[in-house]
């Protein structure tokens, strides 16, 4: 690494400035969630102590408690007593996930997940209706899609919504046990409201699914008649949140029950949509729901960010071992290992923060004006947002585990906060979209982009398949490289006359990544060409491709953080800040392509004296953001109060 | 991979016989514990409702009743009420592990970690107080050895026991908070005496640590004067038992509580050891202990035995989506990506528990004739305790969150067990020696053998160091070539014609791992000569090499359990069940080097052509072995009661 790119140790990050660089356009909210998380970090503590029941109500009482404060209400319109600002809600969910997990994902369940539902597939009347009382938190619903025996596959679930027109209702039921609705948020003690996704039967004829809004129980809380409800019990995490199980016995609703902004049925029975294919109809109803994906993907973001300032101080605190003689041990976070651990970690944590700021600004856009919004932007939307809540959780899950086991014993102590941590966010790998099964349409939807543009796969698919990639891109790669450039520009002779001086060129990191992907999306199209020409079934051979299917999204994925991390740094001021997120870029980019170092290898892309100098970088890149560890952990401005560890 | 090699989807795996193969030499102690648990599965129920308090009771209870079953009691002298039977114990403690992992953990703080100091470290009188009352649980002790201030590092410990002559008495000490001891199982309510660890100072002179028997509680549980307990609190699991934390304010005890195995001070002060060198006698006292890290692995392999089963049963019961048309959909284990999920790691499963076999094995021959066993035996059964547990313990907590993720949401319902499972053995990575510290502590011993064998590394260090490593091994090895020998007559032509064919030949399997062991095992050795004869910092040169240093113990202890299940199938007879552990055998050796291809590929060991021919071979014994996944997860064993999921 060339002299003059490194960052003197005794050189400080400003830390407030590099605060507001992370809050971004949403600054004021973030500091408001901030200061409404301080003001109740008792929370934190009680969910320790107080039985299910009581944490329940606990959690309850606080979104009723935080939908006054305004802050959970930015995303409904003005007129409904919202705050208007699509934007603006993404940043209070993320933010108020250093707090209570429980709450935040309650929080979701009413106001994103019911309160979306009522919003986007609903129309004025059901606004009119339900909208400002969700708000307030009055109302409080919940949303029925998945089913015991139905998860990922939504299309599959059994649960029906037969119209009848001699009274003008729908009868929903449940047909059997696999057709219950299952982990139902909300829904075991507080929702008087469900959003109740059915398949839609019309004069004898399937329709598909669609949502109903269902009153499950009474002002009171009396669950209505024809309606079971059975506790879900205990879980890994989130025990403040009441997940049940439902049951519908032919539970009759209005006509207008049915959500009707993409389909309505008449008074006698006419079936109607403006969107005549089912399937499109169905994906197209599911994506105004992307913004409950945006959230989990900021949220456990936010949440490894808590887990990182722990393990950070603490490291700068414990000491361990140390040379004979001496009566001092050594700092941990001295120790090579120990930065391995922890540092690289935390750069891919930066970087999923500005990928997770990218996607929200997306949804902001195409939300904020869905009219001019295409169907293609809508679904790069779509796409961006499952493979960022993808790469977001699994990275939360693992690097909350990893901070715990750097904290050892103490780290298995609940006050100090990795036990409610891992075990709130586990299951957002889980939902929302299972990861494996987002990462698989991720591909998909990239596989049926080329389809789109050039017709079924054929013989000739493959080559055209690359000119397609070519042609697609050439827009996008062109802005990125002019990006490449000024970046380059405003570190000069960044690495000059260090053999190893190509690994810290963001051009080639980016083109590492973006090979990556274009090679393993074309072989996966070819895989999957070959395999059908061949006579294949088409599952089958998708099937057995899965773990190529995979990991080419994960490949897309990644380039899409590593883009988002550069554009950042594309837009920052010179100084020392940059300076030092330069290497955290660096840090990110070079571990990524460590950990796949065995695919580059196996494709020629990587010789293997560069593919040692790359491990060598990692360290040294470790070594040298290890005196700027705890600015960069404190930049996330965590709440002290949300700390309530004994570690520091 | 040749036909002929192929085991029919329709033969059977002999269920029974596998178990029997499984349970090994102490299937009646298996069968017996296995009894015991299914007759407590309430233990599993309650665990999830009863307040800490209660269920801190009912872990107490738990070992109590246990003790008079007589499976906690077999590693004790007959004549104090035991088994007399070390590996017996083994079996008994790991078996258990099928259950709830606090009783298990508090079984180990009794018996294992008080009873056995007092057993191996104290002498006849220690022996004749107490030994028996403890054997029964009418007498609860705790082992004081880590401090708030000092984890992994003992020897640092702060805690002082300063022999006062004119009373005849030590007095035991807490010199500041940091020295406090810290996360003490069974201290927090229930224990009437501790082993304390403390720096032993006599006639004013240091004599390192050593450990005393204290009293800390009264019959009825009142604490004695001059100690002040405090509770740890709320834990991310094994909460049913009572970890406290411990201050002695110049505590008095007599003479007589000085654990005197190695060590005595006589009435008028004079201290004596027949081990001069005070670090070796510090080491030799710990390696008495050894039995607690063989206990904690084979219990990590057993918690991940039980996730499997339910995520095996689970995967071939959920369907989720399927051909386009078709009525039924796919079962889960029928997609590629979660047979990838789950059966490597059931391969790997499989050799864990062959490499504990081996593990238990050798500690009770070492400690059954202790008088027989050479120093170098005993280090080399410490160095193969620390790798496999190291290694088993990792292996859990991955398997385990690997199987909660595979079961989706129903995964994070408490009831399906992979709550408590994770919880309860998230901290095995940690206590009982943090992982990370035992894999270097692996390394440090195969680099001193060498430097004991040849003397100080020198400049002729390295190449002597290689001639030293086939010295050593030259023995070894000679009868591993016979086995690898005798396991391919086994099975005749096995491979024959294809081109990937040595991919499943043991020889080149065990080939590649012992390959990679010597040379990192060399370069690290050079690294560390070369960075001392540069005038480095020894701990400073060694901290920098420490990720290299871990790898090299990693691949030593994967190859020990690579070699545990070649000998293993070299032991078995003919027939479906040496075929199926065959390929179960192929699965775990080259997904191991799947994982770590990277690095065979940078070290010129493997072609990228043969790299990618590994990972397609995986794909195929993971198919193969599809149809006999439900079969080998059933020959674990578990009992019914065990899995009170509701996933099948």
């Amino acid at each position: 690494m060339a002299a003059d790119t490194d960052v003197a140790a005794d050189v400080r990050v400003d830390v407030a400035a590099l605060t507001s660089l992370l809050d971004g356009r949403y600054r004021g909210v973030r500091e408001s969630v901030r200061k409404n998380l301080a003001e109740r970090s008792h929370v934190l503590r009680l969910a320790e102590t107080l039985s299910t029941e009581e944490y329940r109500e606990l959690v309850k009482d606080q979104v009723v408690e935080l939908a006054a404060t305004g802050q959970t209400g930015y995303g409904f319109p003005k007129e409904y007593g919202g705050g208007g600002d699509i934007g603006a809600s993404v940043a209070a969910f993320e933010t108020s996930a250093f707090g209570d997990l429980s709450v935040v994902v309650k929080l979701g369940v009413q106001f994103g997940l019911f309160g979306g539902a009522i919003l986007q597939l609903g129309t004025k009347r059901h606004h009119d209706e339900l909208l400002e009382r969700t708000i307030t938190g009055e109302v409080m619903g919940c949303f029925a899609m998945t089913e015991t025996g139905h998860g990922s596959n939504v299309q599959a679930i059994g649960t029906t919504a037969t119209y009848d027109p001699a009274t003008q209702e729908f009868v929903i039921h449940t047909p059997d046990d696999s057709c219950r609705k299952d982990y139902i948020g909300n829904a075991g003690m507080h929702a008087h409201y469900a959003a109740v996704f059915a398949q839609l039967v019309v004069g004898g004829e399937r329709r598909g699914v669609h949502a109903l809004v269902v009153r499950l129980r009474d002002d009171d809380g009396t669950v209505r008649p024809g309606i079971r409800i059975e506790d879900c019990g205990r879980k890994i995490g989130l025990n403040g949140v009441d997940n049940g199980r439902i049951w519908f016995d032919q539970v009759r609703v209005p006509r207008e029950a049915l959500l009707d902004n993409y389909a309505t049925v008449s008074e006698d029975g006419v079936y109607f949509s403006e969107i005549e294919n089912p399937d499109r109809r169905f994906f197209t109803m599911l994506g105004t729901l992307v913004q409950g994906r945006v959230c989990v993907g900021g949220a456990a973001v936010n949440a490894a960010k808590v887990a990182q300032v722990i393990a950070v101080h603490h490291a700068v605190r414990r000491r361990q071992f140390g040379s004979p003689g001496t009566d001092q041990e050594e700092l941990l976070l001295d120790y090579g290992q120990h930065q391995r651990r922890l540092l690289p970690a935390l750069a891919r944590t930066y970087a999923l923060h500005f990928a997770q700021e990218r996607v929200a600004a997306d949804l902001h856009r195409v939300f904020s004006d869905p009219e001019n919004s295409s169907e293609r932007r809508r679904r790069a939307l779509e796409s961006r947002a499952a493979a960022t809540k993808a790469l977001a959780t699994w990275h939360a899950s693992r690097t909350i585990q990893e901070c715990r086991e750097a904290c050892g014993g103490a780290g298995y102590l609940s006050i100090n906060r990795f036990d409610a941590l891992r075990a709130d966010t586990d299951v957002f790998t889980t939902f929302e979209g299972d990861n494996t099964i987002l990462l698989q349409l991720v591909a998909k939807g990239r596989l049926t982009d080329l389809r789109d543009d050039f017709g079924a796969l054929d013989q000739l698919g493959t080559a055209r398949y690359v000119a397609g990639i070519a042609l697609e891109t050439v827009v996008e790669r062109t802005a990125m490289r002019q990006l490449l450039e000024r970046l380059r520009d405003a570190v000069p002779n960044r690495a000059e006359g260090d053999p190893d001086a190509g690994l810290l060129d963001p051009a080639w990191q980016l083109s590492m990544f973006r090979w990556r992907e274009d090679h393993m999306t074309q072989s996966v199209a070819r895989r999957i060409q070959n395999g059908v020409t061949r006579g294949g079934d088409a599952v089958e051979v998708f099937s057995r491709a899965q773990d190529h299917v995979i990991a080419s999204a994960w490949a897309h994925a990644e380039r899409l953080v590593l883009e988002a991390f550069l554009t950042k740094l594309d837009n920052m001021p010179d100084g020392t800040n940059r300076q030092v997120l330069n290497m955290v870029c660096d840090l990110f980019a070079l571990s990524a392509i460590e950990q796949d170092r065995a695919w580059f290898l196996e494709h020629g892309r990587l010789s293997t004296q560069r593919s040692k100098a790359i491990t060598s970088m990692v360290n040294e890149l470790c070594r040298k953001l290890r005196p700027h560890a705890v600015d960069l952990v404190d930049a996330f401005g965590v709440p002290r109060e949300m700390l309530r560890t004994d570690l520091f």
